[in-house]
């Protein structure tokens, strides 16, 4: 397969399917790994949260263990996003939070109002706020029920990697509105998805905007066909922004 | 350029963009050729609308006019939808209006609930209710403003052909949800945007289910950025459902 164009998204399944329950079936990792070498998502019964960085995989689960998906060929999906990231935007930056991301990436891109942005910051961290997903109870459980066992960190000067996307509103359903992030510390022992974070004096910031998006829907799913997948923007908006 | 595989839908743009007067700037049709050979979609200031069928392109405008498209690299459309349509069922069937015709591929596709479906349908109609916009006086005039000025016909007996999409509730916003389909007839002298039809005894029916999608956003382009493209389910729906 040829290689996959710089900084266009790629995504299977949608975040409504997840919100619904959606998580027995899938695509292996490896064909998330085939369109892009950074990204996040989650695994089968929503077992814990997914980070890429540089084609690594990692499995950051609920006990707090840390998992490298070494045979990425061997484990399933039921959603991921991804996309093969070239900053092309670098700046050194201290940020405190979501809103001032915003802000920056307001100020990088100006013409980006209504478009993705692909987002990685390196480097210390003076908090990080943190969710990881406990994983399903039974099949179609949703992720409302799921995430009131999710387990929470406060990881403090921490040194890692934050990766992510910036979404545009009108793709709420599809994909998480504003900004969805994980993390991952530098000795890969801690991580998860990001609810907060603060940065101790400046971090490496690396961005792209994307204008392309590429979208791969489950097929021969019954979990993912008998799903009403209608608009739960409150839903979506309480368990992942 | 390679040959676009069969059945996907590639689109340029958002339909909230076009509801939001975003259609002064786009691509050439030639770009949207090289991803389909059917579709449809519309014109630079909304004049009119298009339909593509086998690589032809034909403008319909609300004078009442078709204007076949020779020249697709010259013309600009600010949104359009297309796949290379290879249909993987084939029925002839008699079909009164957008609830039958949900219920047919309901029957042909029990899998794809929530996936796009590419429909065809070649034959006689015994009527055909259709309508045309008018274009924009200024730009940024949006869609509903656009639409009070619109044409409405009503074809009676009329041999042609539809070509459209159905698309899952949750793309709402990007595109139409539910069918949103283009008629021409054929002798290329009438034709429009499909508010309801008839079938005179049965059309032959050809439709593919799609599972990947593909989505382009303008850039450089100012209108788009400064749009404020929050969902407008209700006024999507009163304006191309």
């Amino acid at each position: 397969m040829a290689q996959p164009a710089p900084n266009e998204i790629y995504q299977f399944s949608i975040i409504s399917a997840l919100m619904d329950g959606v998580a027995s079936h899938g695509i292996p990792i490896s064909s998330l790994l085939a369109h892009g070498d950074h990204g996040l998502g989650t695994f089968r019964a929503m077992d814990g949260e997914m980070i890429i960085l540089d084609s690594s995989v990692y499995q950051m689960k609920a006990d707090g263990s840390i998992v490298p998906i070494t045979s990425p060929d061997k484990v399933i999906t039921p959603f991921g996003v991804v996309t093969r990231f070239e900053p092309t935007q670098r700046v050194r930056a201290s940020i405190s939070g979501k809103g001032d991301l915003a802000k920056l990436l307001k100020g990088l891109f100006p013409g980006a109002r209504n478009h993705f942005v692909s987002i990685r910051m390196d480097g210390t961290f003076r908090k990080i706020h943190a969710r990881t997903a406990g994983g399903q109870e039974r099949p179609r459980e949703g992720m409302v029920s799921v995430a009131s066992r999710q387990t929470t960190y406060t990881f403090e000067d921490v040194k890692g990697t934050i990766f992510g996307f910036r979404c545009p509103e009108y793709v709420m359903g599809i994909n998480v509105a504003g900004e969805h992030m994980h993390f991952i510390s530098e000795d890969r022992l801690r991580g998860g998805h990001i609810l907060g974070f603060e940065t101790e004096g400046g971090v490496e910031v690396g961005v792209a905007m994307a204008s392309r998006f590429h979208m791969e829907l489950p097929t021969e799913d019954e979990e993912f066909n008998e799903a009403a997948l209608g608009l739960d923007s409150k839903g979506i908006a309480a368990v992942e922004g």
